[in-house]
């Protein structure tokens, strides 16, 4: 068959994300498959069967990423690279990071059936842990991999159960031999859901996004003063928790106040004492401000530290920041996110150049080697949640997209 | 000794309140004797052996509240009863509670050191679970000795570990035989630190409550949308944390809003999932509201909840309110407030009417017999911390103010 005529078998990709959905399946229709459980284990198992029937060259190292090689015709030239990750959110759905896992071993599915050789080898990656949220922080495998984070440092992160993750990979038999280090490689396709609204809003089916938001998180600690509410009166309170809840609907109105381009969320408050009847003493919440601009996200955040200080000083409840964290904007190779769009249109399917406001393993291989990722429809903008979806047809379309842009980089000599 | 001339030994009141301090003392200068703790056993048997030293006659009912009675000349006259309780919120302060017990039992020991005689019986009394902080609801032995709780209902109030109220008064040793039952008594005064700064602020020393306000719970539930929050934008959102901020700064405008003679507090909140990437899908709070107007209160309350309703509308997090608990303002009786200001007065101490905001057994006793209370001043309006405090001149002077209030009135015939 000419190479443009291939399409993936969307009943085949159903299929497999149904079986994998099995695994960790939930009561709400999601799934639970926390880094390296035993669920994690049990998807990773599956996996590597799937890749052994393929005939890959199956490989897993140190960080527990799961490699599957396809020879190319040129096999001294470095490799096109696809994949995403099988780990879930708690309470997950059962599209993200499976979705560009089972997407890309389609793809080699249908270059089996199809006998279809490529100039340069193609690897299928299943990275560890992309979730980061049993053992902090996210995208730790592929950080190592890329050189960025420490392979130590990753082994000793530790679960709320002070389980190791180093332990862990050892447990679940995923610690492999080869080192978790970063080859030549030519390229790297991540397919994922878009897990917000914009596609569907705009009633577009693949998104190729320019690249990945900057990611700034800070955390607020404030001080007040415990006090019995009865005999207490309101003026002269040091109440924290209303010196927060100021400080939070500052948060939100950045964005509207910094002319867009920027979402700005509090996700998490700890109040203390937390007892109806004191007055709070004690709260932490955290910032999280995200923007293409990453100097727009630094202004907003110079704005909220500003009205913070305000805040806090006309409530009598002093303040500690610290700055968490922060990433810059990854800018995606400009010539693969082309090569998604045009692909998509040579599918007939229609698309959307957009801005990815999750952070992906395709961050860190972005790092490594000209990146691209091709997004789809999240129903109703929905992810992290249980009832995460997105259409058969879609799912189909994206790993049409996958494919083709992987057998156009795959010749590229 | 003429009975005018009498006063309390202020350093053996002083000594007493520094032992009970040692018991339970907390890092942090304060006490934690949670109710039926092996620390309150302690200050229980201190308390018993004390009473006993006087040769008070020493009962213990099904509630645990422990009795000390001292004779009159007739005895057959309902007494007069003082008292409060031993027992302490977690990490609270050394004078909460134990004060008025210490206070009372200086009282007796005034007495009988004097060889005064008094026309009526006098009862000491020190309630059980007081605070509720361990077992909820607080006030619940008085509550059972008034009739206005159910034993069986005290009984099996549950901890935190799952323990029960009855089985735990069994295990220190202090369910006792008789029943947790009113008697006929003809007056109740109770002595207590203010827990707020009026005293204080108006550089007065003993203060003198016309009754404790009203007290109005409710718990608030909001229903939002969870998403990752990076690739969903702002409009749209819906954010039960930005709606609960909204409003618990409602809450706290309410007393503003209705010109004063209110407090209003949002004291507790729960955040789901409560993680920084993930925006918050549900939110409960609570609503204190306390005022000495009942029909204000619950004016305040119709405002807030039709705050509620427009901010839940807004921000699309639909709302459950359950109204948790009321409780009507309890008013003294007169003619004993009006005694304990000339008391003041006749020993040279500064007063000041006022309002109780906090909870106390004298809520129930007050549905028993004619009640009062006598507060001093709390150091900075503190209380339920580790640093509340109180100057020793400040004990003294509530005691003296306590024993010529029981002298009047266990002399009326």
């Amino acid at each position: 068959m000419e190479a443009t005529k291939l399409r993936v078998n969307g009943k085949r990709l159903r299929a497999s994300l149904e079986e994998m959905a099995r695994i960790g399946a939930t009561p709400g229709g999601g799934v639970q498959r926390l880094a390296l459980s035993d669920e994690d284990k049990k998807a990773r198992d599956l996996f590597v069967k799937w890749l052994q029937e393929l005939s890959l060259e199956v490989s897993i190292d140190e960080m527990g990423n799961i490699f599957g090689r396809r020879q190319g015709r040129n096999n001294s030239l470095p490799p096109v690279m696809m994949g995403s990750h099988v780990d879930s959110q708690p309470r997950g759905g059962r599209f993200d990071g499976i979705l560009g896992v089972m997407g890309a071993l389609e793809v080699m599915r249908t270059l089996a059936e199809n006998k279809v050789q490529t100039e340069r080898p193609i690897l299928i990656v299943d990275w560890t842990n992309e979730e980061g949220s049993r053992f902090a922080p996210a995208m730790v495998a592929s950080g190592v991999w890329a050189g960025v984070l420490d392979r130590d440092y990753a082994y000793g992160r530790t679960d709320l159960n002070g389980r190791k993750q180093g332990e862990e990979l050892e447990r679940i038999g995923y610690r492999g031999q080869g080192p978790a280090k970063k080859w030549p490689t030519h390229a790297y396709y991540e397919y994922h859901i878009e897990q917000g609204p914009m596609l569907e809003r705009q009633g577009k089916t693949i998104g190729a996004p320019k690249g990945i938001l900057c990611l700034h998180w800070y955390d607020v600690y404030l001080t007040g003063e415990a006090n019995q509410v009865g005999p207490t009166p309101m003026e002269g309170r040091h109440d924290a928790l209303v010196a927060a809840a100021e400080m939070i609907l500052a948060v939100r109105a950045l964005p509207a106040r910094l002319k867009g381009n920027m979402v700005a969320t509090v996700g998490e408050i700890q109040n203390y004492p937390n007892s109806r009847n004191i007055i709070p003493d004690r709260v932490h919440f955290t910032v999280d401000i995200r923007s293409w601009d990453n100097d727009h996200a630094l202004k907003a955040w110079d704005l909220a530290k500003k009205d913070f200080q305000d805040i806090a000083t006309r409530h009598g409840t002093p303040l500690k920041i610290d700055e968490t964290w922060r990433v810059v904007p990854a800018p995606f190779n400009q010539k693969l996110v082309q090569r998604v769009l045009e692909t998509a249109k040579e599918l007939g399917y229609s698309s959307l150049p957009m801005v990815s406001g999750a952070g992906h393993d395709a961050s860190y291989m972005n790092q490594v080697c000209p990146t691209a990722m091709i997004f789809v429809p999240s129903i109703g903008g929905r992810s992290h949640v249980e009832v995460e979806n997105t259409t058969w047809e879609d799912c189909e379309a994206g790993a049409n997209v996958l494919l083709h842009c992987i057998l156009k980089t795959a010749e590229e000599k």
